[in-house]
């Protein structure tokens, strides 16, 4: 495993993990053929200086699927959408930032107001767009901005590397980071191509995120096959990054699936072509957790926790979750303190089955390795060459905590004081 | 209710929610006939200014009940008092600060030793001793301070009040205030008392907290019956407090019950008596729940979080303890800012059954009270009225959830910049 948190341009390292070539390619969410995207600022948000209005759209039909936060209090774009996607076709998405217009009294009016805004607009019907809202909640929400700004949001649908930015932009709250990725890999001969944007970064918990996340592809695939392996791939990515525990109700991540790569349509879950998207979409929305974790509010390192020796993978998700949850475990993590007893202690009280007098505790980053715990007990080591792993922004805490075959990974982040200044006072 | 956190001595202010009397007296785990403590500085700490060992002493047999954490990773002196407590019998409480005695490899030898050492300075059975122990997980630990520190330690034993504080000083670890309490009410014509010291302050989670709470009574009660009466009532006392959601590993409460008051014997579930004394116990827990969360880590707020109109009261704490344990909600408190989306989202996530069409929240303190959320939706207030009332050091939120009959009230505090500090190098 490789500790270069970033690349040469900042951004987080891209992973290829599966036994395929992918290749990294420009774009975001306008790499893959036939989509369009465009970010402005239309005024929900005081600020001139930050877009707050974004929309992504295909030329064609899309087959779509969705995977939305698990809180029973969901904001009202999150409603439409699971509505909207059900049937498995989309077009377009459009999203605002400033207002996560939920638990405001006209909130369903809003999200269907910017559906049909989008609808109208682009000559399609309203139940093939997709929406969305990140910002504070419980705020009132006019559509008045919106639809001042929608001529302007239209006529700056691009193709370009540039549009994608600036949608991601738009969907931005307090990320420190653009994230946005686009990859290019083969499926029967055929080049294909996934690309997404994404926003972190408060209110970030297992069970999806504070995080919206868009994603298009031109790979020809089933709707009910998409969703499948849509809502099979969060429970190894989205649902496994804790940035501070508060579940949102707004989390959402959409596909747009547009088929125009022209591979073989995916319609069998057998298939080896299944396979191999399954896995390209795994390292897109690998990369996408990462950085959700390494940009949480507050954020100075990204932690990784790999459970190995679980009984099941259910077990070693709940397990590496509850370490990486921990406020303790977090802020010892800001503070470089090889502090394992706290590990063992968020171990102990997250649900998953451990067998205690066989855990051992490894701390990982670029500096080297190190063991701290053994046998559920302390071990001498150097707090020196511990120290020196930890100050490193890239930390992988590695549990062994039995004799089982199964593993999983979660990512989260340290708790720092910025944290708390950023979420003090989020609304002014 | 009254918003005064503290009474003039900047104590947590003593509130008596039964219909009988309930004085208070000096004198804490000494106060109740029969009991004496002690509390020296025996060298498990390196700062010779911090005193690191304690005991409670009987002068005669007890009744005796305890309730432990519900983490899987669990302290030594927690399984050896589980056991020793579990014929309903014991005279006496050794604990230490400084070291958790938990992932040690000599940690059940360290435990029976330091039992062992009591029971033969005072001439008792060695399991009669309940023992604990509080401070860093996974360090190795020695007798050698204790063994040398045991003769300094049985001879300071007295039934006097700085007996008591010294005995409550030495359990403390990063909490910032002593606490204590001693109370006396009426059984049958008899005075009876109940004292109490305590430590928090962090790793604190409901299902206990790393928390030791050592209760001493002259009531004269059957085991049983105090062992009931102690399970139900960190239901809502101890269990419903939440510093920053990590269960510790060595949660510990104690109570010793010597009879001296000379009362009926308490062995009827449906007795009055047995009412009086659940009620004057509940007032004790309660009032230091309160100290806990006021004095957790960092913290510079009391938060109440009163959750009514709840289905069950299991539901109404899952509710009450999901808003008080969140970051985001704790992190807006500090900064003093009426961001109820938070507290609808933490009520969303956290597995209560809420009607969210019917949830209304208001924020108290001694400067008023402000409605900021109902129907579960936004309503118009003053921000410069929220700010000044969330300004106070002693915070109710008030949370109707529906049409239930039931409610709960959970405690926790607000995330500062200081809980980060105290916690990203605790072990220096």
């Amino acid at each position: 495993m490789s500790f270069n948190l970033s690349d040469e341009n900042g951004n987080i390292k891209f992973v290829n993990n599966t036994n395929f070539d992918i290749t990294l390619v420009e774009g975001g969410v306008c790499a893959p053929h036939g989509f369009k995207a465009s970010g402005i600022h239309c005024g929900i948000r005081a600020s001139r200086t930050k877009r707050d209005f974004a929309l992504i759209v295909s030329d064609v039909d899309c087959s779509a699927a969705g995977a939305f936060t698990k809180n029973v209090v969901k904001g009202a774009p999150v409603v439409l959408s699971q509505k909207n996607v059900s049937d498995g076709h989309a077009r377009a998405i459009i999203c605002n930032s400033g207002n996560a217009n939920t638990c405001a009294p006209n909130g369903m009016e809003i999200a269907h107001g910017m559906c049909r805004l989008a609808a109208d607009k682009l000559g399609i019907s309203e139940d093939d767009v997709l929406v969305a809202s990140t910002g504070v909640i419980g705020q009132p929400m006019s559509m008045e901005p919106m639809e001042k700004g929608m001529d302007e949001l239209v006529s700056n649908l691009f193709d370009d590397a540039m549009a994608s930015k600036y949608a991601a932009e738009a969907i931005m709250t307090t990320d420190t980071r653009l994230k946005e990725i686009a990859i290019e890999f083969e499926l029967g001969g055929k080049n294909c191509r996934i690309g997404a944007i994404a926003k972190g970064s408060g209110m970030i918990n297992p069970n999806m995120a504070t995080m919206l996340c868009f994603i298009t592809t031109d790979v020809n695939i089933a709707p009910e096959i998409l969703q499948r392996i849509l809502s099979n791939d969060i429970l190894d990515s989205f649902n496994m990054v804790c940035v501070d525990g508060d579940t949102s109700t707004n989390d959402t991540v959409l596909v747009l699936a547009n088929g125009l790569a022209k591979n073989d349509r995916i319609t069998d879950e057998k298939s080896y072509d299944f396979e191999v998207f399954s896995e390209a979409l795994r390292s897109v929305t690998t990369y996408i957790s990462k950085n959700l974790a390494a940009d949480g509010e507050g954020a100075t390192k990204l932690i990784e926790c790999n459970i190995r020796g679980s009984i099941s993978i259910e077990n070693a998700r709940k397990a590496a979750s509850s370490v990486i949850a921990s406020s303790l475990v977090k802020a010892a993590m800001f503070g470089a303190d090889a502090n394992w007893g706290r590990i063992l202690c968020a171990l102990g009280y997250g649900g998953a089955y451990i067998d205690v007098n066989k855990v051992s505790v490894d701390f990982a980053s670029a500096k080297g390795v190190i063991n701290v715990c053994k046998n559920g007990g302390a071990v001498d080591f150097s707090e020196e060459k511990a120290k020196e792993i930890l100050l490193e922004n890239y930390i992988a805490i590695n549990v062994s905590i039995g004799n089982g075959k199964y593993g999983a990974t979660a990512w989260g982040c340290d708790l720092t004081y910025d944290y708390v200044k950023i979420n003090g006072d989020y609304r002014t």
